[in-house]
Order: C-alpha cells, then sequence, then structure tokens
C-alpha cells in the first residue's frame, strides 16, 4: 500500500502529454527527491525520504529469537515515531490518510513483538507501549482506522501459513481492552488503482507498441488479457 | 533454494555445543566472509560474495517497458557469467549443485526477457543467446536438471497470477528445439530441511525457552504446532 | 564539454567580490545540490544529479566481449531515458542545449554498441531503437545537431587509435537512411571558455600570488605563458 | 559548540505543541536536510551538510608522524575553505557567529598542525598560511573573536594531558605579531542552554513519565537533580 | 581498551627492522583485515570485522528517552551475541582476555539500560536478560572478571558529571543477588603499554627527528619530557 | 602500467582450459580480493586492496590554487606510505618491480606538487621531503629506477600540453643533487603485453566468433587488423 500511495502522490504533479519542450515535468526540479522523475517512472523506489537506497545491513538476522524479537519491536517504535513526524509535516490529504494508516498498522506489528516477548519470558513488554508516549488516537486519520478497529487484527495473508502465530496474538488490546482478532487469510482490500501511462514518462505506449497484438496472441492461447 | 543451500553450506562447519571455551566455531576464523558467522546465526544475508550488502541502487524500474526487458535480460546474463566463474572456483559437491541449478533456471529467466523483447520488437533476440558463449551443457550439474527440462519451464508460482506470461513463453527452446511449457503454479519442490537450533550460535533452547508452554498454548487453541 | 556546461550553468549564480559580509553566494542556499558551492570551487563534480558520488562499480568488464557490449548498449539507453526526462525538466536553454546535444552523441554510442553486437551476431540489434520509444528529433535541441549530421559520426578523437572501429560504423543510419561517416580525429571545437576566477571562492588573485614572476621564469625558459 | 548551534539553528523553526493535526512541522518540509527532523529530535546528528553520514573513513592514522602532522594541517586548511563558502551563503546572525568563531578556532589547529611540522623539520611551514589566501580578519564575527585574542590560544581542555604541547605552540602569531598563549586548561565557557522538551517531538514528558519519583529517589540518595 | 589490545594483537605479527627488502611484513597478507597494515601503523582503526568502516548512521538519537534507552537496551545485546561468537571463534588467551571483559562490561551497559527502562515504566525489563541466553558465567575469562565484581559495578569515569545515575543503578544485581556498586570516578587502571615504534612501519625514529631537540626545548619549558 | 601489472599478477594464477568440471579457477577461492574473478575476467578493476570501490569523493577540487597543491603534496606521500608497506608485505619480483616503479614515479609527482608550492610560496617545502622519512634507495627495485634517473623526470605525455610546468620543475634534485630534466613528451615505453584470452573465464573466442569476417572486413575497408 505504501507504494501505491506513493505513486498516488507523484502522479499528476507533473503535466501530461509527449512534447517535451513545454517542459511537462519541470515541477520536479523543486521536489527533494528528484529520483523518483529522473532515474524512474514517476514511480516508488526503495529508498528513505533522503533518496538514500536501503541497504541489505538493514536486514537483522542474530540466530537468537529473544534477540530478532527485541530488534523487531525496537525497529517498529523507530519508525512509529519517524512517521509521528512525517505526519507532524504534512498537510495534503492523501499523506496524511497513508500515515495514519501506517502508524495503526506498524502499531500492530510493534505489539505483536512486544506479545511475542511477553509470552516467551513473562515480562509485560506491552506496558512499555505507547512508544513515543502519545497515543495513535491522537492523530485523526489514525483514529479513523482504529474505530474499525485495525489496530486488533492481525493477518496471516494465507490460509496455510503463519496459523501458530495465535500463540502469542490473543487476549485484549491494551489501549482499549477490547479482544485481539487473529485472522487466517488477508483483510478485504481495494483494487490498487492500474494507473494510466504517462506518455511524458516513456512509459510504454509509443508507436512501436502494439496492443492488437498481444490481444491477437493471449485470444488464442485462451487468456483474458485487457491492457 | 540459494539461501537454504548457503544454510547447508554454512552449517556443519563450526562444531556442536554450548562450552565457548572449547571454541567451538575456530574453523570460522579461516572463512572469507565470517559475517555468516559473527553477525549472524550461520545463515544467508543479502550480501554479495565480498560481504558487501546489497542495495536499493540495484533495483532497475525505469518505466519505459523496453529498456526494463532489456535491463533484466543483460542482468540474468551478467549473473550467468558469474555463476560460471563460481562453478569454476568449486569443487564442493552441494556447491556445484546450486550453481548448476542456478544456470538452469537463470537461463530460463534470461530467455523469458529475450522472448519478451522478440514479442514485442520482432528482433530475434533470443538468438544473442547463450551470452557468454558456452553453453549450460558443460556444466555436468546443469546438464542433469536439463535432462528434466528444467530449461524449458517457466513458472507463475500462483494458480492465479501472471498468466499472461504465457504470451511469451512459447515455441521451442533454441537449444534443443524442444517445447516451451508453461506452468500455472509452482514446481514440485522438496521440503526445505528445517535445521536444528545450533546451540552454540545461541540459538533457541537455552533455559528459558519452554517448548511445553508453547505447546500447551497451540493445545488450547486447536493448533497443531511441533516446535 | 559536460562539466564546461555545469560550469557555465553554476558560475554567474552567485555575486561576485571579496566581501564576504555581502553573503555573495547567497542564492547557492537555494539549490538542491551545495556541494558544487560548499565543497568545490562552484564546478563539476563527479556525482549524479543528487550529490551522491560515483564509484568504481559503475565500470563493468566483465571479460566477455559480448556482455559487455550488451551492458554498455543497455547503460547508453538508461543514461537516455534519464536525459529525456531532464530535458523535460528544465527550461534554461543552456541545460536544454547541453541535453540535446547529450541525447545525439549518446545516440550516438547505443547505435554504435548496437552495431557491433550485429556485426558481431548477426541479430539485427540495431532494430530495438530507439529506446525508449520517443525519437531524439521531438527534442528541438537535439534535432538542430541532427540537422548538422552529428547522429551519424563517430569520432576516433585520435589519428592512430580505434582504426578498426569503422569495422561496425558503416552503412545507414536507420532513422533517416543517410550515410553513416567514420572520422579519424576529433570534431573541430569550439574553445573551452577561459572563466576568470571568481574572488568570492578564494580561487587564485590573493595577494601571495605574483602573475609576474611566472611570467619573468616563463619567459627565461622561453615558454609562451599567459596566465 | 558547533552541535549547540546547530540544535539552536533548528528549534523554533517549527511550531510548538502536542496536536498533529495542527501540522507542526510543516516549515521542515522546505529544509533542505529533514533528516534532523524525520529521523532525529530536532538536533545535530553526525553528517555533513548534504545529510551524508560521517565515516570511520575520515579517520587517518598512517602511523608515521610527519605525514599525520601534514594530514592534519591539509585537513585544517580544507575545513577552512568549506567554512569561508557556507559564511558567505548565511545570512542569519546565529550561524554566522557559529561560522566566525569555527574560522578563528580552526585557524588555531591549523597553525598548530603548521608549528608541529615547523619544530619537527626546520621548514617555515607557518608561512604557507593562510590558505585560502583571505584573511579570518574579513569575517566580521571572525574579527571580533581575534579582537578577544582567541587566534593565538591553545587550550589543553585538561589540567594533565597535552602538557607537552607547549614545546610547539610558542612564539608570536605571524599574522599580529602578538605572542602565542598555551593554556593548560579549558576556556571560561558559557553555560550550554537547557532547551525545554519540544513536545511536537515526542520528548519526554509524556503521561508516563514522573519527575517527582525521579525526584523522590535522588533525594534519598542525596543526589542533586532539577529535572 | 578494546584499541589497545587490538594494538597488542597487531604488533608483533610482523617482523621488526628497516630493511624492506626482508618483506618483515610478509605475514600480514594471510592476515584477513589487511587495512591494519597498508593504510594504518599497525593500529585500531574505526571499522567492523570485516574492514568496513563505522558511520554516523550507526549513531541513534531519536529525541525519545523511552526510545532512546529501548535501543541502546537492544544495541548492548546484539554487540553482547556477536562477542559471544567472536569468543567462540578465537584461541588467543589475548583476544580472549579482551572479549571476557568486553561481555562483562557491556553487560553492565545493558544491565544500565534495562534498569532505566525498569525506573522509568515500571516494567520489569531486566527480567529478560540474559540475552542471548548463556550468563557470563560460561566464558571463563568473563567470570575471572565477574569473581572481582566488575559486572556490578558502574563508573561515571569523573568526579562531577552523571552523579544521578545512581537514580537507577542500585538494588541487587539478578544473576547473583550481590547489591550494585555506583562509583564516582573511573575504575584504577593499568597503565597503558607505550610500544616503541615499529621501524618497518616507518613510524618516527628516522633520520630527521632528533629527540634531543625535543628535549632541549621542553627542560626551556619546564615541561617533564620523555620520548 | 599498474593495471598492465595487475593483469599480469592475476593471470596465470587460474589453470587455462574449457572444461569448467575441472574447477580451473579452484586456486581463486584462497585470494583475498575473489572479485576480481568472480566479477571481472581477471583483470585490474578501480577498487583498493579491500575490494572496495574507489568513489568520486577521493576527487578533490577546492577552488583555490594552494590549497588543492596542498592536498596533492599529501595525497602522493600518503599513497607513497602504503606502497612502501606493500613492497614490505610481497616477495613476489613482478609486485616488487612494480611498486619499485611506483615509489620513484610517485615520488616524483609528490617533488612536482612540492616544487609548484616553493615556487608560488617560497616557503621551502621540497626540504620536507621524504615523508615517510626512508629513501627509496632503501627499496632496491626502486633503487635500481633510480640509476636510470626516473626520478628526476617529469614527463608532459604531449608535445603541445602542459609546457609551463617546467616553471616549476627545474633546479636540482634534493637527494641526488643531479639536474631534474623536464621531457616533453612521453617516455619510451614497452608494449604492453597482449595477453591471449583466458577461455575459462568466457573471454572472446567461442564458437559464435569468427575472426575471420573480422578480417574480411577490415580488409576491404583498408584497416589492418590482427585479431
Amino acid at each position: 500500500m505504501v507504494s501505491y500511495t506513493i505513486n498516488l502522490l507523484l502522479t499528476g504533479t507533473t503535466k501530461r502529454g509527449l512534447d517535451p519542450s513545454g517542459a511537462p515535468m519541470a515541477s520536479a526540479t523543486d521536489m527533494r527527491n528528484t529520483r523518483h522523475f529522473i532515474a524512474s517512472g514517476q514511480s516508488a523506489l526503495p529508498m528513505d525520504s533522503h533518496g538514500d537506497f536501503w541497504t541489505g545491513a538493514n536486514v537483522f538476522n542474530s540466530g537468537n529469537l529473544k534477540l530478532d524479537l527485541l530488534h523487531n519491536f525496537f525497529l517498529e517504535l523507530g519508525a512509529r515515531a519517524n512517521k509521528m513526524r512525517v505526519y507532524s509535516m504534512v498537510d495534503d490529504p492523501t499523506a496524511r490518510e497513508m500515515v495514519g494508516y501506517l502508524l495503526v498498522r506498524g502499531g500492530v506489528h510493534a505489539m505483536a513483538y512486544a506479545k511475542a516477548l511477553e509470552t516467551y519470558t513473562g515480562v509485560e513488554v506491552t506496558k512499555l507501549l505507547p512508544i513515543p508516549d502519545m497515543s495513535n488516537e491522537a492523530f485523526p486519520e489514525a483514529k479513523k482506522f482504529m474505530e474499525q478497529g485495525m489496530h486488533r487484527k492481525l493477518y496471516t495473508f494465507s490460509q496455510d501459513d503463519y496459523r501458530q502465530a495465535g500463540i502469542i496474538w490473543n487476549g485484549n488490546h491494551p489501549e482499549d481492552g477490547k479482544p485481539l482478532e487473529f485472522i487466517h487469510g488477508a483483510m478485504e482490500g481495494v483494487p490498487a488503482p492500474d494507473l494510466e501511462p504517462e506518455p511524458q514518462l516513456n512509459a510504454p505506449g509509443g508507436e512501436d507498441f502494439d496492443p492488437q497484438m498481444f490481444s491477437d496472441i493471449a485470444r488464442k492461447m485462451g487468456i483474458k488479457y485487457d491492457y
């Protein structure tokens, strides 16, 4: 969802049209991170807010379960602090909707690691939360997702895998006291919008490209194909 | 499969046992990449052969379909050259089995990008292959996988997704003239071995950890749980 | 030429004058890449548009001719995509002149690698062009250079070296059907402007520096010297 | 002092207040380096002006005294060039005060390395100064610190250590001919301001935090404690 | 102490002597990290075991006290896991002595952050320890330092600063139930050995260097100076 | 010359032959830097001894002449220290020949920057040399090149350019008092050896490659072509 939202935030900032002499992407020179425009087709890239690429060094895999849980618990909370500040920096409703959603769902992950440590060690790690101290309720867009109970639901995103995660995701949520829900499968989503190509970005659709040809081959092969 | 094989190559190189004063991991000081041992639980990490972590800069996403296909075509072939040299450097049968497999399956990917460019543009890109010029048949372990037809099969790894990939993956393989196979779903695999924890690596299994407790909770929740 | 043009684009953005208390470089705080100003004398540096330095990892040298040609072919086209977007982002005539020139001359390089692959393998790689699909003709400044035939000329930049490059650079250009020209030596250029030192940047010209002394020594040594 | 001044320059750029829906940090989106805001509590971070982190590769330790002195001599002068340009870029009085101070005190370090080389080798290295050629006197804020003699004072910042540094720091300053001062101990400073927490940055002060509890424990332990 | 010990481990691995044609540093070609030899005077450098330099990105400063404590708590434990593995890899008594010391003193730091979180939040964070699960007692060299009570002592390394740290460092150590000690000042140390220059490394001592001259100046200035 | 020598040092370490199942590159697994083998065709790459790629950050361009000269003077001496240590680490005659040559010719560069600073400022910078303190005469291979006067010769490597460099390169060499030589043009070299392709490295020469075809085209074009 994050990359879809980033793409939605990027698209439309430039003008549409094939004539480069009109400088259809002139507005990109005022963006902080021009990499989304110069080196990519106006789409999300695996980098931080500063345009620095993620590296494999961000992957933590110690071989010790307790340490890995502690790392991920910390990581989610560090991410939460950064999300809270990004929220405080932006006015755009799409950006706020995304950050609000991330605060709630990231909060689920932090809670899940806390509960895993709690089940494992008996120490009441969940009582450390929230870190930072401010509740997600202070963010209107996050609150809206909490009213839908999104902060209490852990999904397996599969019918078969991760079934044993229910061992740690049970009981009540400490913030509202309502029962945690463990859900086999994924949430019912909204289809990701299939954005039109942006011709000024040299996306497919030029003269060489023949959708009809692809449709013909697909038809012969009995494949449903809507380019 | 790569990371499983790397894990198999790493495990067993050190001695088992909880007593650190016996220097059970002494052999690791002779390894080229000690990160697998010092900073990880003897498991695969997202880094290159030199221990340098991958970065997001390796992700290429130009926004132009033809350029992306050309990039990935090149990328698979650059990877193939490196695999060929790694094969020439190693005697270990597990390592050779992995590299042989990678040569064949990576060859499928190179061919797939070539065929996509060919379908799109009409230029016979597949005739550039093999790059480098030597056939996979020169590698006995690769040849074995080719005799199973692994070089002609493209999998979707899903019953629902990527169905339209059959548009490009059809016709015959240029090396042996036999028909390409497009397979909805995944190959029948061999279960990844579930390696025992290695106590000298501080994996779970210490005195605080109580498998019985987990089993009890799981049983109450009706979850099948074999730790 | 790129670095000269970058220098011309950088110079004059700041005020001239030795008195720092007038903040003669104040305008630099609004530049995206302040490295050109803080860490360099308002001159081109070996970095990307984001201010990240190039690294030796950008050098590709596989040891296999076909793979190297394919890599460089791809590289020129990836660069072309980025140039097209930079063109679409800028209004400045000097910037557009530079990008237009780069599109045409970079196009020569892409074509040269394509023709090398074509000569080597017989596969009509040049028919993949243009990638991205839009012709350079869509860019007025590029078109101007094409009217001078710049897209059909390959220079050796030497009277002695690279003579065998003519083996691949012959025949007609696919876009306009006119004959390719292989030129021993360099194009007749325009002398790079010898910019005056910028005193606010602490360039030479301070009280310690005595051009007369240099001229005197040069005269005694019979060297023509115009500082 | 640098980090305190950076912190003073950062604080107050955002609005105070706990309600994130008012976007109290909106102004940070216009900052060149948002890392101070997104990834830190509006405080100085170990990075350059571009937001790139310092690395251990900046530490030079050759094992040869003369080479180390030459390196540090160069390093101070390279830093001086950058400071001169930053001064020329900023109008803010706090920023200029900091840069003026750094020019003077960094000048002491450059001179100290020059004098060490001079004592060691007999070559009059100090006569190479100033590099760049402009005197610190051209910068009004630096001149003010020079009128306090700050360019002639070398501190040990300890009563016991570095006593032998006086071997090289003696004689007169080449710019004004007045005697160099070697001072055992530190300059009398001004207490660093103890900035209040910024609630919008989730600094301590939330509901879980009980200053009274800390004061009580401190009192019992006989510790003076003013949170 | 770490860098002194590293230096002790490095020194003596090469032969002494000024004649390079004897290849006095030949043994360094078998070292994993040749940077200590090629790019430094056989001394500790700010890099990891792989020769990759530390960066400022390792500094964590979130602006939120609880999050910073949690980060540092995790960090000490991640470091502990790596130390435990390094111990298991080395036989050298000096290396084991260093790692044993680091396990004990790093354990103090982990405990200190745990107690800070405990004091702050009331959650019994210290009960999560030890992470990884194995006690330091399993490491003979660490056990020796524990018998000296080193695991129970927190030093301020100053007579004036950090006095309020006693607020969190009190009570008993959970492993042996003995009282924690909060010590104003530093431990009584052993003077760091003042290693002789290594002539093959071009350390000072060449023909240009005149210790007598330094002694003479020092004597005139009343400085005790024993080069 | 460095890259040619590196290539000569790399070639022959592996066995020749096309059959990968003989593990013709097995010896490469014992090399410190496997990148020359896995990711390149056994040829020099732009990286340091540790396999870390050079970056554009190594380019120093301050805009101030005196500072640039000082930087390059330091840089040559830092490089000299590293070369001295590499010499002390290697026994191989080819490696020693290369390092001996680099010590002498790098010494010319250090001297040239020193003389430029001397001419510019009047400070006798050349008297700081040698840094590190040991003379190149201590290295037998370097001494051999000095007996050929290689330490006194500055080449322009061009008939037309850099003619004014003679302004600084005149007088006598401080080490042997013999006159410096300023030479318009290049030294008479030895042709770089044209190494045969290494078939196990997938260099050109495979079945697809037809030298005859190239010769035929070349002959028709009147180009001398000896593949």
